[in-house]
Formats: structure tokens, C-alpha cells, sequence
């Protein structure tokens, strides 16, 4: 059936279940959803179960926007807001997209904005007409999210042709007879870095992943093979998480013809365009090569489309994709993939930690249906065994109180995600009961910022964390330990008198960034310590320190005498460990059929692979950058 | 280097390896060779050495032609070659190509007008300045080669522009630095028919076969995968030999796109071409559908590159080819791939016979290098045996001889290529030599034109074959003893008047065809003998008489008694047994390190990779459709 066939069809099917008395004008495909256009949007509000119903009716999601005449002059609608919305949600801003017919409301407390069951929200629309679309005003300003908020309201137009282009190729008529699923590494198998995989069964081709190798930049993915070198053939780029090695090279996909979607989190969003913006800034700055710049990432936010963890979505006429919590970064997703209907469940579990850690939940490992599992194997290998975080913490406080109680400093270099906001939370728990003396935290290079993105996105974040932050109103982001170092100024300051405190700074493994200043200050005094809670690749500084060298070179001809302490904590990573690893396996329910490795070097790939075969009894090898296996 | 530089850079080294006073006036390159024009024809013809060092000294094939001002009238070129050839060489034909400069001399004895060494041919150039080709007088006339020959002449300016192109792209600048290799099943893995394969590098792409299912011909190789299906980026079409099940599709990639050559021996081209053109007349009577017609057939023969066995020939910037003998049909060729500069070698069998038969020698089995080989495993099960064909022989004789005794006649249906051949030899020598009475051998269906491209090519038959024809001038196949069925008279004439005979008719699983009328006539009379020499698939009436069905339905409301004897010889097959398929691998020189099984059922290709990796200790599975393999 031709799509326009299915739209009216649709129409039909709707405008038969549809209750007495509530009409609709129009129906389109936006994004993976349908829109319903209707004069009577109140109808709609008063009653949440002619959507849910039909939803359920036709199996597709399903949006109501009122048909433009019926919509309140926006000044008079403001004013009904503040009347229908509780004072203490402390409304920030409405924004009105004419287009959509939403408006979206920022305000503190968003729950009070929707009330119960989304109450609020259906009376606000029988009033004024507009969709309320409810958004957090941000507790810590976070650039990046308020860049992206603007971006995306004064781009409505485009990004409404984007959905419509969208939702429309999803529901394409299917072509085929044969029924095969085929998965392809393209980068990111037996090796760490790079990650990109093809999905690909007779009727569409997803992407999942496309990353870049920092360590070794001219080490791409095989982007250029035939399976999808012809980048306009892609239905959806489905990204699980923010880190530069599984979205780095997105940006490029579009600079040369791909124009489908990008699915991820809100918060992936976020911090994707976050670090792709600064990857593009800092080459710049070094005068390297990156093959797009920042008009190409804006393309690329056109496309993105944020899907919620558990919300199941049509992705391509014989897919369906749902994220789950990973546990990894902020945002990070398991994705799985139901394939036809009811053929075939594929769980692609990008990085993951199955731990309850700080900041998040352990990954999920329960699913309607699983047959095959792609799994990360970083830690994979046979002697891949991390600390227990709660050891890591104990160290972690008491170097902190040995260092200060001698008067000295602490240099913790970390990635701007991930391990910073849980040394954090680490750190706030430990000054407010007293575990470490209450010296300042300071905050340098775009740890700021990306804690902002954290701090934005709290439904993100651990059961507990939530409660903290929701019900006791206990914001361990906004501590006022915390000192934001946000200009040269401020730094020079803090190393001009040397007091004890913690210094958290970019970059992780001492490659360059604001740590370099603060060590090249602190590595002199025996007071002071260097404490490293992530991985040193071979040939960075981070990694010589670790070794234990005494002098460090400074530009041409200086070096530095290191006399600070020097100590190394494992288990803050975000990766399972192989304890974590298998037992994620072992736990799945149900119990899947077939298993590959991926993202971990050989040793790694291989050794959990035959590990996880011997114990589950089920196929399991790693995938091979450049074979394509059949799943089916 | 533009591919333009290359052919001056080439010239360039020529001119200063040429000896002193030998002049060429420019190259250019024709499919896989370089081509020199010189004004001095003779000078280069007085000295063989010369081209031979040239070859050497650049690593490619080189060809010389005449500038076209050297070149004799035909008519006085006709004279002086008559004077210089022997005439018992007994010239049929020679046929003038002004393009090529080239002469086409047909002979009965090719031979003699070779010379030793290829004096003769010299002496020719250098009175007359065309280059002398050399063919064979077909001793018994086939249509198809003729017909093949007359194509050919009549459209050599496309051809000539198809090999230039083909030439150029096959020399064309590299591009990339990246190393690896790939071989992708698109069809005939873990089952039988639709052979095709494709062998990648990141330089160029290599289809390998390329057949129909005719068991189930909704069933075509996956050519809509994006591996393949832009064919116009295929560099190449490898075809090991002339059955449907590995050429039937490939017209249909020039109909969409494809503009390269197909590489096969000279016996696979027409016997391809004469297999393809009866399958789209057959379809067209039944009403079938065949996704291509007889003009694309053309553009296919217009574009194939005959090249004959152990013949290293340059195919894509990084590949060369190599041809050898397999064994199982005539013309079959096992394909050796030799990869970049002495990276890779892959063998891939095709289908092979590792014994000597009547009519070929065993499958090659040493090269230069080996490290992949990709083997048929049609009898890989571990129960996969053969009765050895000697039996076999001793069977069919005295099954003859006991039917003739009694006044029967002997029913073979066959397929056209390969069986029909092998039991024509062993009748023609059993009648010989007295083993079973002097009775008329009738040959029908397309039997009798696939023995006559026997005839035209008896240098691809084996080493007693090629002496008996050659040195004995007893060519079996011209023996008195067969009589070819022309016409539905002389059909019906010998079912009028039963006599004692044998009889070899299509098709060879009784699904139709001459064979039919002959079976209904003699079925009834239980003198008569019907013998089955090849496999009957289920379904076919061929199958129901080997069980021992007593009736078989004729048309709506008929059916036939049988009463004649049914037997079943198996050994006469063209495929290795399970133990040939062992040995062939286990006395491979050099040994290789990794093999793949294919062409075969899931059983056989399982089985046969199991125990070669168990026997041989190295790396051996099965190849899967729609799976891509790193080879490196
Ligand atoms: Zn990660
Ligand atoms: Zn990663
Ligand atoms: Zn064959
Ligand atoms: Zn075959
Ligand atoms: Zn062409």
C-alpha cells in the first residue's frame, strides 16, 4: 500500500473507533508517531482513554494537536496557565510552536504542571487549545541543554518536514518475501573505540553506533564498505550512549547524504552535541583534522529524536526499538530490538554496568523477549576483576583525609562524564557526614557543564538519587562545595595560595587540559596527592605517573620534579566488570539463545565469549569487524 | 597514477627495453593484456623472445598487433599463407579482422599451423603482417560455436571498446591503505544451486559464479543485498564452469548494470552459452518466466573473456586469476586467486572430480600458494560414497549386454553435459573392443550439439583422450556406433520398429523432454532396460521408477505399465566422493591453512568442514548465505 493509502486507512480505522461526537480533521506521520489533528482537542483532554484506546486499537503511538483555528491567542493563554498551574511549580518560561500547536512550559517542579495522571495537563488544553509539552527548568544552567532548547524552537519548521519525512518512510510499504536478520561490525569488534554496527534484515538497515577512535583518529570505521557506504539507505542511526567512541563520527554520516534519524536519549542528546562541539573546538584549536564541523552536528540535532527509556517505537517498517537503562553514563541505553512480528528479539547492549553504582540503577537484563545478545566485553577476559565500589570509595575518602589533614591538595584528572559526577556524589556523601573534612571541590574544564546536563535530567538518575533530589529536594549537584572553575582568572587564583581542597579536572588521562596546570603547580609538594579513577592508555602522562617516573617534561626544556603522592583507584569504572559481565548473562530473563562479543580487545572478546558458552550452554562468539552473521 | 600516465609510463619502459632498431608506434590495453602496435610486425615475429622478455620485465601479458599501414590485402595474404602452411593443416576458413590486425586461420589440424614453437605462425606475420589466431576446424559441426564465432566477428568494434575498457579499469590507480579481504555467501552455501559468491578487498569486488536453483527458481542468489546489487561497481564475474546452477542468472546482471567481463575457459563460454539460450527457449514454450532474453545473452558473450587454464591473468588492480583443471565437466575450472602483492591466496574449487574419468584428468590440486581454500562438499556427509567408476563401467556393460541379449533396448535419460559424454566413451570402447554387440547408440535432446563443443575444445580432455584423438586420429566421439536424433521422424521411426539399442536422452530426471516418448514407448516391454546414471531429485517420475512405481501417468486420464527393468548406477558422478573431497585436500600442495565448505546440503558442508578440521588440524567451516567472512 502506498503510504498516503495507509494514512487514509488509518484515518478510516480511527474515525470508526472514535466515540460519538469527537471528530478529527486530519492525520499525518510525525516521527514515529501519528498525529491526529482535531477541532476538538478539549474532547481529547477531558477523556485520556481515546488515545490510549486507539493507540492500543491500531498498535502505533499516537499524538492529538489541535487544529490551528481552535488554538488561544498566546498572551491570553499565559495568563490561563498561571491560573490552572499551582504557584509553587514556579512556571520559568512558555514557549508556542504554532506549527505543532504545543506549548511548551518550563517550570521547576514539572509534576505539579502535569498533576495526577496528567489532570493539569488535559485542563490546561480544554482552555486555551494548545498541547502542553512539559519541560524541567534546569537547577544548574546547563549551556549546552539551553543551546539546544533554542536551536530546536527556531528550527520548528524544518524539524517538522524531518518527522513528517520520517514517520512516513517508517510506514512504507514492506517489499520482500525472505525473512533474514544480519548483523555487520563495522568497527568496535575485537578492539575498544570506533564502535558501529549495521542491523540490517530485507526491508531496512539501522545503524547502531558510529564512533571514533580518540587514541588513533585515522582508525574510522569501515563506513566506506558497500553494506552502507550509501549513507542515504540508512533508516535510523539508534545510538546507546554519549561517548565519543559511539558517536563521534555521526556528524559525518550526514555530511555525506545520510538524512534518516538519529534515536538516543534526551540526555545522550545532550551530551553528544556537548562533546562533539567541544571535539570539533579543540581540534581547531590544535589544528587537526575532523572530517564535519559544527553546522554538520546541527544537522544532526535536526534528526535526533529522544526516546525515554521503555517507550517501544516503530523504527522501520519491521522494527521496533526500546531503550533500558544501562547504567553507564547518564542517558546510556540497552537497546532492544524487536524484529517483524514477533520473528526475532535482538538486545544490543552498548556499555553497561550491572551494579548499582552512585549515580544510576544497574542495567536492566529483563525483557519481554530476548533470542540474541550482543554484549560488551571491555572487562570480558578471564582475569577482568574490578575493586567493589564501596572499597574504591573508602580508599578514595581516605587519601582525601590523609592529603588534607597535612595540609595538601588532591588532583583527581577524569572525563568530563561518567566518573566525575560519581566522584562527586561520592565527595558531597562524605562531606556532609563527616567522613572528610569540608574543604571546596573544585570543578575545572567541561566537568561543569556536564554535570549542568546531569543535573537537568534527575529522572535519569538512581531510584535513590531521585528521591533525594525529588522528595527530601536534596540536590547533591547544587552542594555548595562545589566551586566551578570557570575562568583563568579563578584558577590561577586557587594554585597562587595552595589550601587544601579537591581539584577535579580534564582531562582524564593528563593529555592536555586545565589538570595540566594544576599538576605542573601541585607535583613539587610531597603535601599533595594525584589520585587517577580511570584507565591510562600506554604513551599518555597519566600513565608514566602511574608507572612511577619522578620528572615529567614541560614544553622544550623544563621538566617537572614530581614529589606528590601518586595513587591509582579501580572500580569507579562504568563498565561491568566479568563477574558483572556474567552474571548480567546468567540473570537475563528470558534466557537468550545466542550471544556475540563486542568492544573489548581480543583477549577480551574471546575469552567471555567461550567463557559464557561453556556456562550458559548457548552459541556465543565475537563479532569481527568486516564479517556480516546471520541472526536469522 | 591517472590510468592514462600508466599506459606512457608503460610505453616509456618498453621503448627502452626494446633491442636496437625495434620500433612500436603506441600501447594500449584489451582486457587483461597490453597491446603493442608496431610498424616492424616481422621483427617481432623473427624474435619470440623479444615479447616474452618484455612480459617478464613488466610482470604483465603482452600482445603485439600491426599498425594497420603494414598490413597485406586479404586476398594476397590468403595466397602466401596456403604457400607457407602444410597442407595437410587443411585450412577451412581464414577470417580477416582489421581492427585487431589479427587473422583467424580455422584448421583441422591447428598444429601445423602453429609450428614448433610457433615458427610457422612468425614466418605468416612477418610475410603478411596480420597476426595469426589459430582455431580448430569443429570435426563434428556445432551450431553453438559457430554461431558463437560469427557473433563474435560480426560485432569486433564493441568488443574491441569492452576490452580497452575492461583493460583500463583493471590497471586503474589504487586507493586505499587498508588490508583485508572478504568472501560473502549470496547462494549455494549449506545447499545446492544458486552458486554465488563474492570475493572483496578495498579495492575491488569479485562475483564468483553466479546460477539458477532450477528446482526452485523463485530461489535466485541474493543479488538485492548491498554488497552487490550496484553491479555496475563488480569488477568481475568468475565462472568455474558451464552448469545452470553457477551461470544461470549471470545475464540478468547485465540487464541491470553490469559492465564487466566474465572470466571462463573457452569450452565454459559456449557451453554457457548454449545452456542459457535452450533454458529462456524451453521457458518461453512453457510459458515460464526467465527474468531475461537471448539479447542479453549477447552482451553477456560480448563481454566474456575467455582465458585458458594456467593462465595468470591480471582481473582487478589487485587480483590475479588463474584457472586449472577440475575435472568435472568440460571446461570446469578450479579458480586461484593470488591477492596484492603475494598477500593472499584463495583457492576456490568449484565443482571438482579428484579421479581421472573417461573424458578429464583429476582436479588440480598443487599451486605456487595456498593459504584459503573454498571447496564444493555436494558428497562431504560422512556417509557421502561413491561406487568406484570402474564398477560402474562393469555394470552398464553388462547391463547392456543382457538387455541386447534378450532383444531390449537400454534407456540412459542424461543431462546433456557431463554424464552423457563420460557413458558415450565407455560405450564407444566397450563396443570397440568387443565387451558388449555392435548396436546403434542414439543421442537425443541437446546431447548431440554438447558433444560436438567436446569435439571443438578436445584439448580440455585428458591426457589419453587428447593422445588418442591427436596422435591415433581415433577421435571416440566420431565413432559410427552413434547416431544423432535430428528430427521427430527419425524419433519415431526407431520407436516403430524396437530393436536392440542403447538410448541417451534429456531430461535426466525424466521431468520432460525426448526421453519421455522413448519411456512411454518402451515401457510396457519387459525386455528393455531404463537406467538411471545421475541423481533423481524427489518429485520427478525419474525418482517414483527408481522406487519402483509399476504405473506412471501419461496426460489426464493414461497411464503407462512399466514393465521394463529400472536399475540405478551411482559412481558415474562428476563430483568427488567424500573420500576424493578428503584426499584432494590432504595432498594439497602447498597445505593450506583455512577452508570453507560450500555447494553442498547443510549436512554434507557441516560434516565435511568437521572432519577436514579434525583430520588436517586446520580452521575449516561452513560457508552461509548472506554471511561475510574475513579472510584477512
Ligand atoms: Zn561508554
Ligand atoms: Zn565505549
Ligand atoms: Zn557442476
Ligand atoms: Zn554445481
Ligand atoms: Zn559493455
Amino acid at each position: 500500500m502506498a503510504i498516503d493509502d495507509v494514512l487514509a486507512d488509518l484515518q478510516n480505522k480511527i474515525e470508526k473507533n472514535l466515540p460519538e461526537g469527537v471528530t478529527i480533521s486530519g492525520v499525518s506521520f510525525e516521527g514515529p508517531q501519528l498525529v491526529l489533528y482535531t477541532e476538538d482537542p478539549k474532547k481529547f483532554a477531558d477523556d485520556g482513554n481515546i488515545i490510549r484506546n486507539l493507540a492500543k486499537a491500531l498498535r502505533i503511538r499516537i499524538a492529538v494537536r489541535p487544529d490551528p483555528k481552535v488554538l488561544a491567542e498566546p498572551e491570553k493563554s499565559i495568563e490561563i496557565i498561571h491560573k490552572i498551574v499551582p504557584a509553587d511549580s514556579v512556571i520559568s518560561n512558555c514557549y508556542f510552536d504554532p506549527d505543532s500547536g504545543e506549548v511548551i512550559i518550563e517550570a521547576e517542579k514539572p509534576g505539579l504542571v502535569i498533576g495526577k495522571h496528567g489532570d493539569t495537563l488535559r485542563e490546561i488544553t480544554k482552555e486555551i487549545g494548545w498541547i502542553p509539552k512539559v519541560a524541567r527548568t534546569p537547577p544548574i544552567k546547563s549551556k549546552t541543554v539551553k543551546n539546544v532548547r533554542d536551536f530546536m524552537r527556531n528550527n520548528l519548521k524544518e524539524r517538522k518536514e524531518i518527522l513528517r519525512d520520517v514517520g512516513r518512510k517508517i510506514h512504507r510499504e514492506t517489499t520482500h518475501t525472505d525473512q533474514w536478520i544480519r548483523v555487520t561490525g563495522l568497527g568496535g569488534s575485537l578492539e575498544v573505540g570506533r564502535s558501529c554496527y549495521l542491523l540490517s534484515t530485507p526491508e531496512s538497515k539501522i545503524m547502531i553506533d558510529c564512533g571514533v577512535n580518540l587514541g588513533a583518529e585515522d582508525k574510522t570505521p569501515y563506513l566506506y564498505v558497500p553494506e552502507v557506504n550509501n549513507f542515504s539507505e540508512l533508516d535510523a542511526v539508534v545510538l546507546t550512549h554519549a561517548h565519543m567512541d559511539h558517536q563521534g563520527l555521526i556528524p559525518l554520516l550526514y555530511k555525506y547524504g545520510f538524512d534518516g534519524p538519529v534515536y538516543c536519549t534526551p540526555p545522550t542528546r545532550d551530551m553528544t552535541v556537548l562533546l562533539q562541539l567541544d571535539y570539533v573546538d579543540i581540534a581547531s584549536k590544535e589544528g587537526k583534522k575532523v572530517p564535519y564541523d559544527s553546522s554538520t552536528i546541527q544537522k544532526e540535532l535536526l534528526h535526533m529524536i529522544p526516546l525515554d527509556y521503555e517507550e517501544v517505537t516503530d523504527i522501520a517498517p519491521d522494527m521496533k526499538l526500546t531503550f533500558h537503562n544501562a547504567g553507564h553514563i547518564i542517558g546510556s541505553a540497552i537497546a532492544h530490538f524487536h524484529i517483524g512480528d514477533g520473528l526475532h528479539n535482538i538486545v544490543f547492549t552498548g556499555d553497561y554496568k550491572y551494579e548499582r553504582t552512585r549515580l544510576f540503577d544497574p542495567a536492566v537484563n529483563r525483557f519481554p523477549r530476548v533470542e540474541t545478545v550482543i554484549t560488551e566485553a571491555t572487562y570480558g577476559n578471564n582475569n577482568g576483576y574490578q575493586t567493589p565500589l564501596r572499597d574504591a570509595e573508602k580508599n578514595l575518602q581516605k587519601i582525601i583525609r590523609d592529603t588534607v589533614n597535612r595540609g595538601g591538595a588532591v588532583l583527581i584528572p577524569a572525563f568530563a562524564v561518567g566518573r566525575s559526577q560519581e566522584v562527586m556524589i561520592v565527595l558531597e556523601e562524605a562531606i556532609r557526614k563527616g567522613y572528610i573534612p569540608n574543604v571546596p571541590v573544585y570543578l575545572d574544564g567541561m566537568i561543569w557543564e556536564a554535570t549542568a546536563i546531569h543535573a537537568t535530567h534527575p529522572e535519569y538518575l538512581n531510584s535513590e538519587l531521585k528521591k533525594q533530589i525529588f522528595q527530601k529536594g536534596q540536590n547533591p549537584f547544587l552542594s555548595e562545595s562545589f566551586k566551578q572553575v570557570d575562568s583563568k582568572d579563578m584558577r590561577e587564583k586557587i594554585l597562587e595560595e595552595p589550601h587544601p581542597c579537591v581539584i577535579i579536572a580534564t582531562s582524564g588521562m593528563m593529555t592536555g587540559g586545565p589538570v595540566m596546570s594544576y599538576f605542573y603547580k601541585l607535583a613539587p609538594d610531597e603535601r599533595n596527592t594525584l589520585v587517577f579513577v580511570g584507565y591510562q592508555a600506554d604513551g599518555t602522562i597519566g600513565r608514566r605517573l602511574q608507572k612511577g617516573w619522578s620528572e615529567i617534561a614541560v614544553g622544550n626544556n623544563n621538566t617537572v620534579k614530581v614529589n606528590m603522592n601518586v595513587e591509582t583507584i579501580d572500580g569507579f569504572s562504568g563498565h561491568s566488570d566479568v563477574r558483572q559481565l556474567h552474571e548480567y548473562i546468567r540473570k537475563m530473563q528470558p534466557k537468550p539463545e545466542r550471544i556475540f562479543t563486542v568492544h573489548g580487545d581480543e583477549k577480551s572478546c574471546i575469552e567471555l565469549a567461550e567463557a559464557l558458552r561453556k556456562k550458559n550452554r548457548i552459541d556465543a562468539k565475537p563479532l569481527v569487524n568486516l564479517e556480516t552473521f546471520r541472526i536469522l
